[in-house]
């Protein structure tokens, strides 16, 4: 049974299909959402129309953006040589909102997983392989996360671009700075010895 | 540094204002609502400028509808009588969602609290007590929350409510159904034990 109008009903609905809101965060921010009707709820109407005639996803690396190619496919100032392949847009955000990479970006769309049944040809991996050869790259930088899946997709791509003469990175593992060494896994302390740096 | 389009960040920071979404899950929304751009994101804005332009407030009741008078307040088969009052909409939402009252309602609008400053005049008791003179209201049952500030308020209601010949209860205080003993706090215990029932 609603317990309340059925365009408000529709909008928990709706909401509550969000990653990280249930049905019951939803009616809570709908609630909120019209309590501020006028600096909130209208304003993200009119965000949400714009983005969804806007937004869009960059041919050349996968990025979201208001544009194609995506700002930093086409910003000439960017290092052209150097890709940094992530698993998703999400990623790419991350280390841009970091500012540690300077070159372009390659999102694959996903890793590759036999129990989800994701094959090398869901994935972006024939348009890196493309890129790296046609556009003279220099280094590939593989960002995947340290999750088996990601380890086995790095991997992958590794063997793929064997004898395109590009040198291939991996991000370091390590402590992560701020890290407690009492709260970390044996792995990661095993990654941080083995790769310990003269100080 | 914005690391997408303008019209995405615009989105990101207004959906971060929503309660239960800061800025790293609001930006995971956003990347979902662009990759069903049309299955969600389209008709959420629809939703929003709908949801913008119809809610309003009861105002004989308070409660958040897309009519005035609300569902609740023009159902005639709804015993007129009997005053459910509780705090905030999302209360008078949930006890609807329960089915378990089946007379009218009254949002307070929050509780009276000393330390934020909420005095009577700030929440909805004088029209509370204007409806129980005016419309023959046989009982209020109090449906505040259990705790300090709901109960204070509970007490001050009942005070001013003395004398206008109207019944007044309160929601039960016991285990709640479903709940262990080992995980329940003195208070709760306590409240349950003095009021036992024959069984």
């Amino acid at each position: 049974m609603p317990v309340t109008g059925p365009e408000i009903e529709r909008l928990i609905q709706l909401l509550s299909k969000l990653p990280g809101l249930g049905p019951r965060s939803a009616r809570r921010a709908v609630l909120q959402l019209i309590k501020k009707k006028e600096t909130l709820l209208a304003p993200l109407a009119v965000a949400m129309a714009d983005a969804a005639e806007k937004a869009c996803i960059c041919s050349i690396c996968g990025n979201v953006d208001t544009q194609d190619p995506c700002a930093i496919c086409s910003d000439p100032t960017r290092e052209p040589t150097t890709l940094c392949v992530v698993e998703e847009v999400g990623d790419l955000w991350a280390l841009e909102r970091a500012g540690v990479h300077k070159g372009r970006y390659h999102v694959l769309g996903g890793v590759l997983s036999a129990l989800d049944g994701v094959g090398p040809n869901d994935l972006n991996i024939g348009s890196l392989a493309e890129r790296v050869e046609k556009n003279g790259i220099k280094e590939v930088i593989l960002a995947m996360n340290a999750t088996v899946d990601g380890q086995t997709t790095a991997h992958y791509i590794t063997d793929r671009l064997e004898g395109l003469g590009v040198t291939i990175s991996r991000l370091a593992h390590g402590v992560p700075v701020g890290g407690e060494l009492d709260y970390l896994d044996d792995g990661t302390l095993a990654a941080a010895m083995k790769s310990r740096r003269p100080f």
